[in-house]
């Protein structure tokens, strides 16, 4: 089980060399997350973009050059989803790191029925960090703070299968999924109470298979048994979560953000469910975090 | 302007008493706030509960009995939540602490339309922190994880209103108010986004009074200047935020209880909006954060 980005790194390190895809990598932290990776050796990188602005903002952040990277040039944004897009659908590219460009022009390509990325699963974004609770002794995946506005109850169980396939990737084998809610006994009047309840139930069932899920749980249940208890709860999950589901995109949006801003905590997180992971990291996220998210899409998403 | 609950404490001391009543005073937290409040002089109590288990609760949390409480018996919680009201209705009491009795009979209670608190303003919670941002240099009011589930956009305006007459008691004369979102961005399939630009709206027409508002917000705008010009907005908020006012509960509760169990800040809260402050906290809160309500009540919620 891996514990912190640290070992992730390690991880990723044993892996073969994965290709990274940058549309518009014009940005300082999307550049500079993707030649850090490359000089680490976990990646080639393929940059998307104009090559004057590109070799310019490489030099100025790294003070070197473009000659390591393959470079595609176009100026329009959408043209560099599109490229970025093709070059994975023909296994020229594994990972797509977004550059300088919108998130919602990113996803239009991915999910072009023509030339984008899309399986028969739901989109989902997870957050990994490195879990203050435990004193930093695991990760936890929280989803989904970036994609699904108010996800149904078939997207949420959707949402855990693919959080569940990136925990047991870092090595969590039978991930606990605390499906959150603002309490924790069913309230008809509380939708997301309800979806709890009935994912809990679909678990049990066997219809959502490789990990323990409870829920309803209001946070202070999910992290720590003693809450739970005073709450009358027995569940296996309270105090010992691997991945948070949180109800809507504003809870999942202001939680992660609650505890980056907060607390400081380390964070990557990526985009599953489509044919490469997806990295639409925010552009006031730093280089660190950018690095962090393509360790965890070579770790977690891909199949070499 | 209040900075901590240091603060708030001795600015409560130069109140004149107020009453507090707990119906069904029988658990440890709300009996050790109630107790710890008389002894700082800042309220006469009445307990309302079984005689026999109060008495045995106080000597055994404080050593000392209920000789200088004001007790009034009964087994039955609605029978507790009722006759709590009818003294606050008598303006014999002028606070109410939930005891060990669940919050939908106190509320059940407190909304009764003959023996209730109800006014014509809508109840919502407003939680107060000491805030990390600004390295405690000040408390910001965050709304609403305990009450509304899904406001809409006119009860999200009577939040506001709520949270900022909270904010104006705490000698904040112009509280800034962020209405948060996932996104900075209106996007028409983001009601939250929607409705926090309809709020910004109506703030610079007149209709919301005593504070500037700004939204979409997303957490991390709203906590600092830098983000928010990044994301290319201009705002008086972004940075400085006094007032956080959460989409629906989830993101509410699991952002506070974040806040709470990851970062351990300090924080009280209160229902405003009934005939008198209702303080509800959970029943892991510890003494320390129903104390912390308790002064919130009397500075913020009393006329005396």
């Amino acid at each position: 089980m891996l514990r912190n980005f640290k070992e992730i790194l390690e991880k990723a390190k044993s892996f073969k060399k994965a290709t990274l895809v940058v549309p518009i990598a014009e940005d300082e932290a999307s550049l500079t997350a993707a030649i850090e990776a490359y000089k680490l050796g976990l990646i080639n990188a393929i940059l998307i973009g104009n090559k004057n602005r590109m070799t310019e903002a490489a030099k100025e952040f790294s003070g070197e050059g473009l000659a390591n990277y393959e470079v595609i040039e176009t100026d329009n944004p959408e043209e560099a989803a599109k490229k970025a897009c093709v070059l994975c659908r023909e296994k020229k590219a594994d990972i797509i790191l977004k550059g300088n460009l919108q998130t919602s022009q990113l996803l239009k390509g991915v999910l072009n029925a023509d030339f984008g990325l899309r399986t028969n699963n739901l989109l989902s974004d997870v957050c990994v960090i490195e879990d203050p609770i435990s004193n930093y002794k695991k990760l936890v995946g929280i989803s989904d703070g970036g994609i699904n506005i108010l996800p149904n109850l078939d997207q949420k169980r959707q949402m855990i299968e693919n959080a569940v396939s990136v925990m047991h990737k870092l090595g969590v084998a039978i991930p606990k999924v605390a499906v959150l809610s603002a309490i924790e006994k069913v309230n008809p009047g509380m939708p997301s109470s309800v979806d709890a309840a009935e994912l809990k139930k679909m678990n049990l069932e066997g219809k959502i298979k490789g990990c323990i899920v409870d829920g309803p749980l209001a946070l202070d249940n999910a992290l720590h048994k003693w809450c739970a208890e005073m709450k009358g709860l027995k569940s296996e999950v309270a105090g010992d979560a691997d991945i948070l589901i949180c109800p809507n995109i504003e809870s999942g949006n202001i939680f992660v953000k609650g505890l980056v801003y907060y607390k400081n905590i380390k964070q990557g997180h990526v985009i599953v469910g489509a044919k490469v992971p997806v990295l639409i990291n925010s552009r006031v996220d730093d280089a660190e975090s950018k690095l962090h998210s393509i360790l965890l899409a070579i770790v977690t998403g891909t199949e070499r």
